[in-house]
C-alpha cells in the first residue's frame, strides 16, 4: 500500500516518516512539502544514511496519482484546502490538523470558517479505543489533537461515575514539540529552560475538542475546566484530571476493566511518569481516589500517541492492517 | 543584632547566607554544621571572595552565647533536638522545618514521634501575611514549608467564596532544589532531565499543612486534594489551584483587595510563571473564573519566598526591623 | 551622575537595569528602545512592583539632554549609528556593540562597513584587567564580548610563555542567553535542548577581537583557532584554552602573580563552573600544565562579565567611582 | 543464538536489552543482578507491555549452560571476577568494563590490581573500524569506553598527517548517563542543570586507552591531552579535536576516503550535533583545516556507539551475522 506525507518537515512529519520507514506493510509513495527539496536529508540531517527520497513541492494530482493513503501533517486551515480536493479521489486521508475534528459551529467560533464544511460529516475522530469501528470503514480520518488524546484516554472511563453537575478538571503539562516549529518567544530557550507557566488557562482550542467527545460519550453535556502548561521537556505530555465522583471507587480495577483488551494503554500502579512512554504509542494511567475526588493522570508522548504514530494506527485500521502493525512500544529512556 | 545559621551546607542554609551577607541590620556570628568547616567558601565555592568565616561543628551553647536570633536549616526531628535545648536560653529562633508547624497528633501521624511537644504552642507559623503580629511577638518561628505557602496564599482570599463541603485541588509544580541536596535516584539528573512526574499525590506530608492552616483561616474543615509534581527546573514553584465557588466573581479584584498593603505579593493580569520571581521574595498570583469554577495560579522561588527569605522576612518582624528589610526583590531572569 | 540606557528590551539592556536599579552612584534618567513603552515593567514582567519608568522611543536629544553617560546595548550597525550622533555632545558613552571594538579592516571583512570610522581611535576596549589606565581618560568604551572577555582573561597571563609560532586553541562554550532575544531556529528550544554543538568553527566573529587584542599584549602576531559550543544552558560560558609552552611552568603560581591586585578574577585550586559565577561579575580561571602543554579554563557569567556588569565596571572608571561600586558578587546558585 | 546479560539494571544494560528485544538472531535467554528480580519491568518500568522475563540473582553456571554469548554491563573490577570464570566455559564474552581494555601495567596505574591477567592477551579491543578481523575470531571481546569510541574515530584517519611529536588535544563532552546510575554530588540534577564544567583534565582514566589504541594504529607513541566535560543533556558524546599537521589538507576528502566502506561512520559537511545521533549506532565526523590546525568533531550516542550498541555489533561479528543486524540507525530527534 502507497502512502504519502504532506508537510514531512515538521515534527509530526518527521515521526510519521521515522515510522514509516520501518513500517512493514506501507510502501513511502510521496514525499511534500510546500517548498520541495532534492532530499528529505537535507531538512532531517539524522536521515542521512537512514532514508533517502526527493521531497515534492505538493502537488495534488500527484499525490492522488501516487498514493493510496495519505498523511497531512499541516497547519489547520492549509489542512481543509488539500483535503477538499484530495477526498474526490480515490484514496484515504489521515489529517493531523484540527480541521475535521469539531463541529462546524464549534470549530469557526476557535479556529477560521471552514470552506469545506461538506466533508465534516464524511470524517471519523480518529481514537481506536473508542471509535475503533467507525474508523476501520472511514474514508477521512480527523487525527486528535494530543491534549485530547491524553485526557479523553484518562476520563472516559469515569465518565458514568462523576456527580451530575460536576466539571472535569484537567491540569495538562506538555513538552516543547508540542507548539511546533515555528519560531515564538515562548518556544525560545531562554523562555522555556528554567521555566514552567500555564498558557490559554481554560479558554485552549482543545478544551472545546475534550468536552465535545466527551459529550458524546457519556450522553451528557460535559464540562472540563482545561488549564495546559508549557514545561523544559522536548517531549511528553500528562494530564492531571481531577474528577468528582458520587461514591467510593476503585479507579485501578475500572481502568483495568475498561481497557481490558488495549495493548497500548497500560494501567499503572505507581505515579506515571513523562520518560516511560516517550517514544512510544503507550497511554501510561495511573488513579488514586480520595474522599469525593477521583484523582487520574495520563502520560503520552505528545508527537506520538499524541499524532504520528496515533495517525500511523489509524492508517493501519482503514487498510485493513492489524492496528499495531508498525508501532512503536521501546521507550527512549534513559 | 548578631545571627546564626545551623545547617549552613544545605541549598536553604545557602540561601540564608547570601541575604544576610548584605542585610543591613543583621550581623552573621556564627556559622553551623554537623561537621564542621575550615571556611564557608570550602563548603559553598560560589562565595570564595565574596565572604569567608569559619564553619563550627554546632555546639548549642555556643549557638547561645554567640547569637541573638538563629535560624535552623536542618531536616525535621534534627531541628526539635536543637529547639528544645536552644529554647532554654534567651534567643529567638527561626526553624525552617516542619517541626513546629503542625499540631501534635497530625504532625506525629505524618513524620515521626514529637520529643519536644511543650514547644509546639510556643510556636508561631511564619506567614507574615496571615499572621504578622503573632510573629512580631514570638520567640520561636515555625517557618512554612514551600508548598504550603504558594497554596496558602493563593488559596485565603478566596475561601469566604468556595461552595460549602467542596475540597480545593491544589496541582503543585516544584524544581529540584525543594528536594535537597540529599542524593537519591528521584533527583538523578538522568532521571529528572526532560520528564516529568507526581509524587505521593494526595497523600503528601505538606497536605496536612495547608489543611490545618486553611482551617484555621475559615473557621471551617478544609479539605484539599493536593498533588504535587516535579519538574526539571533547579529553582521554582507554581501552584495552580481550582476552587469550587458559590456564583461568579473577579477574582482579580479580590486579590487586590485581600492583598492591598502587601508588598511582596503581585496580582498579576495574565498567567504568572516561575523565573518572574525566581531569586526573589515574590509571591505571583493570578486568577480566572470560569463557570462555577476559579482557577488561580501562584508562583514563588521555592528556596526563598518558600524557605529562607521567609525566614528572614520572619527574622526581621522578630526583631522589629521593617519585614522587607534586605529582601531579594531583583529575579534573575533572563 | 545620570545614565541612561538605550536598547533596554534585550538581555543584556534588562542585566544593564538590574544592576543600575541599586547603584549607590548612577541616577537612571533615561530608558531608551525603538518602539518606547509605557513601563519598563510590559517589557520585563519581573520588574513589576520592583521599578517603573517609561521607556522612550529613543531620541538622540533627549538621550544627551537627560544623560551624563549612556549604555548602548544594541545590535552592531545600529550601534555606530547613535554613536556617530551622541559623540558630539558632551557625554560619556560605553557601547555594548562590535562597532568599536576593532580595526576599521578588521570589523568590515566581518561585519558591514563602517559608517563612523573616524571614532574608531576614539574608542577604548573596555578591559579593565588589561586597559584599565586608557578607560579612565576615554569618552568611548567598546565593551569587549563575551567570547572575547573569557578567552583573553584566561590566555593573557601566559602570553610569554608561549611556545613560538604555535597557535593558541580556545574550545569556548556559551549558554543560549549570549545568542540574545532574537528568534532563530538555533535558539528554538527543541533545537538545545539535550543537545549540543559547535557553531561557525574557527570563523566565528569573536576570533579576530581575540588575535588583535592578544596581538597587542604580547607585542608579536598572535593566532587563534576558535571554535564556540552552544549548550543547553541560559547563562555561563566557558573557555577550554590549550597553549603550547616552551618549559615546565606553575599556571596556579603566574596566575596569581598576574592578577595579584585584581578584585574579580578568582584564581581556582579545581576546575571551575559556570554556575559558581552565573549571576556575578568574577571570572573564575583554573589551570593545569601536561608535557608541554598548558591548559586553562576560565569561566563567566556572559550576559554580566560578558557584557552588561562589565559595562558598568567600565562606566564606574569613566565617572571616576571605585571600579567594584554596585557590581554583582552573590552568585545565584544553586 | 543464545545471549545474556548481567548486570541489566544499568542504563547500558538496559541499552542492551531494547536492542535484543527485537534482535533477529539473537535470543535472549539470561538476564542477571546482583540482587535478582521477580521481572525485569520492575527495574526499568518502561519494559511493562513491552518485554516480561524474570532476572536472575547472576550465577556463573547458570550463565555457561543458558547462553552461547553474555554480555557483561558490569562495574570494572567485578567484570574481571566474572570473566575469570566464564572464559573457562565455551562461550564468547563482550565485556562493557574496562577491564580487558588496557595492557596490565597501565590498567592498574589507573584503576585496581588485576585478576584475571592471563586473560588480557586473549582479549580483542572491539572497535570494529579498526579491528574487524580479530573481533570476528575473538572470544573474549574488550568493549570501548564512550570516551575512546568518540575520539579513536576521529583521530585515527589522520595520524599519518600529523606533526611529528605534537600532542593530540581532545576536548569531550558529555551526556550525564555516561556517569551510569550510581548517585553522587556530580549527577545530582541541581548540580548539573545549567551547569557546564570540565571534570579530571587531562589525568581520566580514558585517556590513557585513547593514547593506547593511537600508538598501536600509527606506530609511533602518540599522546594526547583530553579533558572530558559534563553537560545537562541525558545521552550524547561530543569530542572536539585539534591535531596540528604537516602541511594543509582537505580533512573531508580524507575521511571520506578513510571511512568509505563504513556504514556507521558519517561524514559530515557541517558540524555535527549530538541530537542527529542519539539512538543510534552512528559516529558523525565533520573536520577543517586551518592554517596548520586540523579541527575534528565526532559526536556518538555514549550508550549506544559508545557502549551497547557497539557490544551488539562486536556480538555479530562473534556470532558471524553481518554487523548491522539490528543495530539502531534511527535517531530519536527531535
Amino acid at each position: 500500500m502507497r502512502v504519502g506525507i504532506i508537510g514531512v518537515s515538521g515534527y509530526t512529519g518527521l515521526e510519521l516518516l521515522k515510522i514509516l520507514i520501518n513500517h512493514p506493510k506501507f510502501e513511502i509513495s510521496y514525499l511534500g512539502t510546500t517548498e520541495g527539496s532534492e532530499d528529505i536529508a537535507d531538512i532531517h540531517p539524522s536521515l542521512q544514511g537512514v532514508y533517502s527520497n526527493p521531497v515534492e513541492k505538493t502537488d495534488i494530482d500527484e499525490v492522488a496519482k501516487e498514493c493510496d493513503l495519505v498523511f497531512l501533517a499541516l497547519p489547520h486551515k492549509t489542512a481543509m484546502s488539500y483535503v477538499k480536493e484530495l477526498f474526490k479521489f480515490d484514496l484515504k486521508i489521515v489529517d493531523l490538523s484540527a480541521d475535521y475534528r469539531l463541529k462546524r459551529e464549534t470549530y469557526e467560533s476557535y479556529y477560521v470558517p471552514h470552506i469545506d464544511s461538506e466533508n465534516l460529516t464524511n470524517s471519523v475522530y480518529g481514537l481506536p479505543e473508542l471509535y475503533r469501528e467507525k474508523i476501520t470503514e472511514a474514508k477521512l480520518i480527523a487525527n486528535p489533537g494530543c491534549y485530547p488524546t491524553a485526557s479523553i484516554l484518562g476520563t472516559a472511563p469515569f465518565l458514568k461515575y462523576k456527580k451530575e453537575g460536576t466539571a472535569t478538571i484537567i491540569d495538562a503539562k506538555s513538552g516543547v514539540s508540542g507548539a511546533g516549529k515555528k519560531l515564538s518567544e515562548t518556544t525560545h530557550f531562554v523562555t522555556v529552560n528554567d521555566n514552567m507557566f500555564a498558557y490559554s488557562p481554560i479558554d485552549h482550542r482543545h478544551s472545546p475538542e475534550i468536552e465535545e467527545k466527551l459529550t458524546i460519550q457519556s450522553g451528557n453535556p460535559e464540562k472540563v475546566i482545561f488549564v495546559p502548561h508549557l514545561v523544559p521537556v522536548t517531549r511528553g505530555m500528562l494530564a492531571s484530571i481531577y474528577i468528582q465522583v458520587e461514591e467510593e471507587l476503585d479507579p485501578i480495577a475500572i481502568l483495568k476493566e475498561f481497557y481490558r483488551d488495549e495493548k497500548f494503554i497500560r494501567i499503572r500502579e505507581k505515579p506515571v511518569s513523562m520518560k516511560d512512554v516517550a517514544g512510544t504509542h503507550y497511554c501510561d494511567i495511573y488513579a488514586k481516589y480520595s474522599d469525593g475526588t477521583l484523582y487520574v493522570e495520563s502520560a503520552i508522548d505528545n508527537l506520538l500517541r499524541g499524532a504520528s504514530s496515533l495517525a500511523v494506527a489509524n492508517a493501519n485500521l482503514l487498510a485493513g492492517f492489524p492496528e499495531e502493525t508498525g508501532l512503536p512500544t521501546i521507550a527512549t529512556v534513559p
